[in-house]
C-alpha cells in the first residue's frame, strides 16, 4: 500500500460516487483511459458524456470502446468541454466529471487546455452536481502555460461558497518536477 | 460518502499500514482519539508510544484505555515528543506516527506545539520508518504561533529527498476559518 498518486486518486474518488445508471463527463477524453473507466462504472444504463478537440483522440478512444465492448453508454464530442450544457438537458444531474489539464501525452504539445475554456466548462457542470457529485481536475502545471491555468484553477476553486461546496486539494509537494495535483469539487 | 475530512483521513492512512503487533507513535496524545484508535489497530501483541506534555491530558487517556480495556500496548509518557528516540531501541521499525499539532481543545491555549520540538520529533522518527511507514501530522494554523509552526513544517516537508520519501498535502482549500491540512510522509 503506497499513498496514491494524484491520476490513482482521481479513480479513486470517481469509483466512491459514480455507479451504474449515472450520467459523467470526461471533459479531457484524451487517450480514453478515464472514459473507459467511467463507461465500467455507469454500464449499458448509464451516459458517459466525452470531450476533446482533437478527432485522432476520439477516433483512437472509439477504437478501445469497441475492442473492450465498453461503447453503448459512451458519446464522444469532437469539440471544447465548454459547451458541455449543450449536450444536457436543463436539470439532468451529472454525478461526476473529470479533468486532465495540460496536453494529450504523445500528442500536439501545442494543444492545451486553457484556463478561460476550463473554468467555462467547470461553470457550466456546477449546476448540474447533485448532492455528492464531484467535479475532478488532475492539474498539470510544469508546460508551459500551466502554471496560469492552475493559478487561475485554484483561485475559482478557492473562491467557491463553502456552505454549497467542498473544495479538496490533494498532491506531493517534495518533487522536484512539477507532478500533477488533484482537485475535487464536491457539492454538499 | 463525502470527501474525509483531514482528520478522519489521517485515520484512513494509519489504518492502512499499521496491523497488529506494529509498534507505533502517537506524538500528541492530548484526548486520546488517536491513541484509542492505535491501540486497536496493533492490538494485544503492539506497542503505542503515547507523550503529552500535560499530565491531565494522560490521566484521562489512561481511564478511557482501562475503561475499553485497550490498555495493554499503550504506554503513556508525560514528557515532549523530541525525546522519542530515547523509548525506541537503535533499529526498531515505527510503521507510523500521528502528530496533531496546535493546543488541547478544551485545555490551555496557550499550551502548543512548537515548530522546534515537532520537527526534533519528526527527525528523531524518519530513521525508524520501514517502507512504507508513515508519519502523518494533522496541521493547524488558526491559532497564535499556528501560521508560524505550519510553514516550518510544510518547509521541512517540502524539502525531504524524494527518492527516499514521498510526502503528500491533503485539504479543504474554500473554507474561511483556516481548517486543518494533512501531511503524510511515507518511506519509500
Amino acid at each position: 500500500m503506497n499513498l496514491p498518486n494524484a491520476l490513482t486518486y482521481s479513480h479513486t474518488l470517481l469509483s466512491e460516487v459514480v455507479g451504474p445508471g449515472a450520467t459523467v463527463v470526461d471533459a479531457t477524453v484524451g487517450q480514453g483511459h478515464d472514459t473507459i473507466f467511467l463507461a465500467n462504472l455507469v454500464g449499458k444504463t448509464g451516459r458517459v458524456i466525452g470531450f476533446d478537440i482533437q478527432q485522432a483522440a476520439l477516433d483512437e478512444t472509439q477504437q478501445q470502446l469497441q475492442l473492450t465492448g465498453l461503447g453503448q453508454p459512451v458519446e464522444l464530442h469532437a469539440t471544447g468541454h465548454e459547451h458541455v450544457a449543450e449536450y444536457l438537458t436543463a436539470d439532468e444531474p451529472v454525478t461526476a466529471a473529470i479533468f486532465n489539464l495540460g496536453y494529450l501525452p504523445g500528442g500536439d504539445k501545442s494543444v492545451i487546455t486553457r484556463p478561460e475554456t476550463t473554468l467555462a466548462a467547470v461553470k457550466a457542470l456546477l449546476p448540474h452536481l447533485p448532492r455528492g457529485g464531484r467535479i475532478i481536475l488532475v492539474v498539470y502545471a510544469g508546460h508551459p502555460g500551466g502554471a496560469t491555468e492552475r493559478n487561475a484553477v485554484v483561485d475559482f476553486c478557492q473562491a467557491l461558497p463553502q456552505k454549497t461546496y467542498q473544495v479538496l486539494r490533494y498532491g506531493f509537494i517534495n518533487q522536484v518536477h512539477t507532478p500533477p495535483f488533484l482537485l475535487a469539487i464536491e457539492r454538499r
